[in-house]
């Protein structure tokens, strides 16, 4: 068994230690965020921090990293309001990786990816066609985190589009149905299948699976 | 396509729009978190909400739920400022969920699930035995979500342990050779498997295959 400790960690170049604590939490969500400047310009960028915030109402968080330079995802959702949240899955691994490039802010992620500008019920941010879920969010809240200046950004779940064939019953979404990746550490890409589904637990009650 | 809006969604049963809307933000990181008061009783509890915060110095960020009830995880880092994250795996996924469920303060999820208790290096937190990545964590800061109560709590990685053949040369682990898991929705589990890791992104370069 490897042991990294505090001091060990220091002592590493910046960009072995990315990769070392980017991948040590475990995979995370693969989404696609779009956004439109107020003079119509479209955006798209990859995050891999999307979290659940809370069910009643709908909210979801993400990490944005510290604003010391232009962060057109943040600026766009900030003049208008509203971002999109869409999922990445197999077919479009190498267009989604490439929206983590720098591009200039007049140059539309959607041109350089070919990856379909697509709008929805008049919602005013972009979707991504090649999506098979997509969000529609209004920005609510912004948290400044005063140990690095990232930012956690609160977002309200307004708008829900999936596949019919992925939604049980009892509201459950079965993502592996459509291919939905997740990230290892920064540049990673892997597809889940789902192995077990289990019971409320209780004490004292055994599980049962739900599948 | 199903599409469901805000009205859509308040209509919804409770636990109908809970399933959905932890399912539809996509796959999460699937983490026991350990942690021990200072009388002495260990704790242990899943989350999928452990986030990147930064490298440098190394830190994650994870969503605790209102305290309206008591949270064992949280009073014992608050008591002791440590904890531990423990990767979810295969072998464990029946134990790891069954740590949801709402035992009284005095009982050990470790005795309840059988999971092995172990310490290392003298932290005072207790890392999951059957865990191959388990990071040591000093509490360093809470934020409080005011839109529902939530908490983002920021801890620093301080230990890494990690089996040395998913090490690469560069830093980055590769999770899917010790069958990490991650969690679809509030119940179910699913096992990835790498399929593309890819070069640093820059406009105008052509992207290429790590692997």
């Amino acid at each position: 068994m490897k042991h990294f400790n505090s001091n060990d960690m220091k002592k590493m170049s910046s960009r072995y230690r990315a990769h070392l604590i980017n991948s040590c939490t475990g995979y995370k969500s693969a989404n696609l965020l779009g956004t439109k400047s107020l003079s119509g310009c479209s955006n798209l960028a990859i995050f891999n921090s999307v979290v659940h915030i809370g069910s009643s109402p709908p909210m979801l968080g993400f990490i944005l990293r510290p604003l010391t330079v232009k962060r057109h995802t943040y600026k766009n959702f900030k003049e208008t309001r509203f971002f999109t949240v869409n999922h990445v899955n197999t077919k479009i691994i190498e267009e989604s990786h490439k929206t983590s490039a720098k591009y200039e802010e007049q140059i539309s992620e959607f041109t350089e990816t070919n990856l379909t500008e697509t709008y929805l019920d008049d919602f005013k941010a972009p979707y991504v066609g090649e999506s098979t879920v997509k969000l529609g969010c209004r920005y609510i809240n912004e948290y400044e985190i005063k140990e690095n200046g990232c930012l956690m950004i609160i977002g309200a779940i307004e708008h829900i589009y999936l596949p019919n064939d992925i939604l049980h019953d009892d509201g459950w979404l079965q993502l592996d149905k459509i291919n939905t990746m997740v990230t290892n550490g920064l540049d990673g890409y892997a597809l889940p299948k789902l192995i077990q589904r289990l019971s409320y637990a209780k004490p004292d009650q055994l599980l049962y699976s739900l599948l």
